[in-house]
């Protein structure tokens, strides 16, 4: 089964983990968009009171065009789901996110939600993290300084372009450079260290933070993550 | 001898510091102030050929006024001496930064100067730090949640206001959290754990940082660091 259609099964089996008087996150990303979609037409055909999240100007704007009501993430008090996509994901649920560039946003929702369910077709599952680029977003001031950092760490880095001439700027007017993590053996002191670095706003590893995938195959295929990893990851009390 | 006198002083100190052909480091603030009117003085006396970087647009601008050459960060390979102010320094020249806003420049700055020189007066002086409020720079999205974390690690945080109604904002349109850091006991600890919060860009913690303080009273004094910090301090290579 190709991959769009895929991310459609997902999408559309994702549903089942909603609520009518739920706050979902809505991610970013061509399999988000169809969540965001399908939860849209289930919003309007049940009446449900739902108040969504977003984690970009973009889903913002998808959402809120298909009648859905967004909210700013500091006018809510609690996101009980969010809904999202990956670009690589583990057996362990470990990911890669931020190939739609919005992965800081993505991260504040994901670690603010109670429960986070991505959306993938099976060519994202990887039975070890690496296939993918890892972005990393950092500030403009001095990012070639930044860049200069991962080449030492042996990382490949690479800006992400938004043209031949021009940086990507993300949806908080920072950068982003990609890293080749497929040589390093221990992504959680990896994410350590990047995220310590002067510089760095925060970076695509997501390490115990998605709680199921679901795999849009025929037939859909879930994996759950048994429990939830420590506080560290989880650094905002949900009170 | 009052405030103003001692940075002043200080400042002319710091002339001391620089070297014809040198790339300069600009610091933000009152005291960084002084320190660039001499500069420009003495750079336009002995016909010196000087670069500069400066840690924020204010800064730049008012360099540039004085006839100073700034350039960007990413323009220069190395920056030989950054001359800075500081809210608060202890004996091991520990500081806390950032009471003008431009800790995450001056942070950038900092980590990739071959020396800094901290300019001061004696009341910034303190046995231990604290007695200043620490700031942290904060993305604006989800910024609620982050202080939420601060209230719940005891910090007592407030937002730093622009006016009544908005927020400060930074050069990188950031928002600064004022943290009450008295009450804690391992300052290196706080810094690792308040760099690794999502939604946390950087904070005013300089530890292992300033190279020499220059007091300006009278007579001027100076305190030196025997040698440098560890490594994980300074990420970016100088090479």
């Amino acid at each position: 089964m190709d991959q769009d259609r895929q991310k459609k099964n997902a999408a559309r089996a994702a549903l089942n983990e909603v609520q009518d008087g739920m706050v979902v996150g809505l991610g970013t990303g061509s399999t988000a968009a169809y969540f965001i979609q399908a939860l849209s037409n289930r919003v309007h055909e049940e009446n449900w009171r739902i108040e969504t999240v977003a984690t970009s100007k973009e889903s913002a704007e998808l959402a809120r065009s298909l009648g859905l009501i967004v909210k700013d993430i500091d006018e809510v008090s609690a996101i009980d789901l969010t809904v999202d996509g990956a670009d690589e994901v583990d057996p362990k649920l470990n990911g890669i996110k931020g190939g739609g560039a919005a992965l800081l946003f993505e991260k504040v929702v994901a670690l603010r939600s109670k429960k986070n369910v991505w959306l993938i077709d099976e060519s994202k599952l990887s039975p070890r993290l690496g296939a993918f680029l890892l972005p990393v977003e950092v500030i403009e001031f001095g990012a070639q300084q930044v860049y200069r950092t991962f080449v030492h760490m042996g990382l490949h880095p690479r800006f992400r372009m938004q043209n031949e001439r021009d940086r990507k700027k993300t949806d908080s007017g920072h950068n982003i450079i990609d890293l080749d993590i497929s040589a390093v053996a221990d992504l959680s002191q990896l994410a350590e260290q990047l995220k310590s670095i002067t510089g760095v706003v925060e970076h695509g590893l997501f390490l115990g933070i998605c709680d199921k995938a679901i795999i849009g195959s025929d037939p859909i295929k879930e994996i759950e993550r048994p429990q939830r990893q420590s506080a560290d990851q989880r650094p905002v009390p949900t009170a």
